[in-house]
């Protein structure tokens, strides 16, 4: 039981798929005093089976991102069909987090260790009056916008490259550092893989759908800011190569909104 | 000044078209200490105008009631060109609250005196696990449904009838009946007209839309709370007739949810 926080105790090892409303919890990682994604969760998986476990997820979502498809593990000593599980957390996690699926994991499954790429979509509403029952999912921005260089210029982000100037300056980076070297990871530092970026249009949205291998605090929203950017005119799209080569969070655009941005899939 | 609250002081008549998410509002009608929809939009028109106007809507929704097409009318003293004015409230207001559109109504125009009909629509969704970002502005219910049953109970809503088991005893009713009385209004008591009581279905979404030209507290949620008995087996589609003509509230069904309601549209 020493290591039940940790999530190494015996038993069976899970795999849940979440899906969450962002908008009113401090992000997915649990803070004292703050109610959190992993919080909400790991106190639903105490009341269904009386273990207390902490969930581990494939990322730490920040406060106001949404998810369609994150994904969590956990070990637990009781056993439980896995339709059980889904069912009865659902009744006790609030409607803004719906288990959309559970199912048994190897053991060595870690929903962040083991996820090999990730997929996010940003939504931006370009109208000059932003439904309200939308307001809490997209970035409102009635600014018109040159797609076609915004197109371009997201396909220069493809491709292996260090990306620090689209990393948020992170009190825990050298924490976490430490963590990645501990485990002997092939991604050190801020290189990642990007193997998809690009722009959709549907109807008054403009959605951003980003891949990778991995993704850096506030990587995402700095993406779409700097893109924002060479969309209304601001920089050129020829500009991205610039700021990669700089390796300096000065070098790109501002944050976008987290309201726009959804954790869509984590592919093992 | 002095009939300023009342919406009398001179100057030109405004008609606005509202949506809100109604999920954080306590409805409607202004209350000391509570957000509301009403207490927003005025605060919202005297940052703008600096004139203190209360707007008369077309009607009170309740807490956690939603509208796609609320009616609200003010006069203001000072000329400002009608889309100006939208733009105006809607840098001031939440998100959670948007101005349409905004136009000169004629003098004698009220939002709620004359309005002839209105729509409402209300939102069920129909599958085991509710997308967080719908949870606010449905109604999700996972048992299953006889439609065609719903259907023909809901046409024997249609045309005119005493109501009365379809309301919620309102605690203000008995000053309602005395300033309907005082304005010669020819809709007196519990009677009105229905003019469209139908269900759509729309994926997993199933939808009830009633027109009519008035309703009572709670009138549209007590209509589908009963119209869901007969949908799963606990009533026969016939019962409503005999709900209708026992003019006593604890004839009917229960009173459905406030997050699938919507005020869809005020004709006048």
């Amino acid at each position: 039981m020493t290591n039940a926080i940790e999530g190494r105790q015996p038993g069976q090892n899970w795999r849940l798929t979440l899906a969450y409303d962002g908008t009113d919890f401090f992000g997915w990682q649990v803070q004292p005093g703050l109610r959190t994604i992993q919080g909400e969760l790991r106190e639903a998986i105490e009341r269904v089976t009386g273990e207390q476990v902490l969930p581990q997820g494939s990322g730490r979502t920040d406060a106001g991102v949404h998810a369609l498809g994150q994904v969590a593990s956990f070990p637990l000593a009781a056993p439980i069909p896995p339709r059980s599980l889904a069912r009865a957390l659902n009744r006790v996690l609030p409607a803004s987090i719906r288990v959309l699926g559970a199912e048994y994991a190897s053991e060595s499954f870690h929903a962040r260790h083991s996820a090999r790429t990730k997929t996010y979509e940003y939504r931006i509403f370009q109208g000059e009056i932003c439904p309200p029952m939308m307001a809490r999912y997209v970035y409102a921005c009635a600014r018109p916008m040159n797609v076609d260089a915004m197109r371009r210029a997201a396909s220069r982000l493809m491709g292996e490259h260090d990306f620090t100037s689209f990393a948020a300056s992170d009190p825990d980076r050298a924490a976490r550092i430490a963590e990645i070297a501990s485990r002997g990871e092939d991604r050190p530092g801020n290189i990642r893989k990007i193997h998809q970026s690009e722009w959709a249009t549907e109807g008054k949205l403009l959605i951003y759908r980003v891949g990778g291998n991995g993704f850096l605090h506030h990587m995402v929203r700095n993406f779409v800011g700097t893109l924002l950017d060479i969309g209304c005119g601001r920089r050129s799209e020829e500009v991205i190569e610039q700021i990669l080569a700089a390796r300096s969070r000065q070098a790109a655009g501002p944050t976008a909104p987290a309201r726009g941005l959804f954790l869509i899939e984590v592919v093992y």
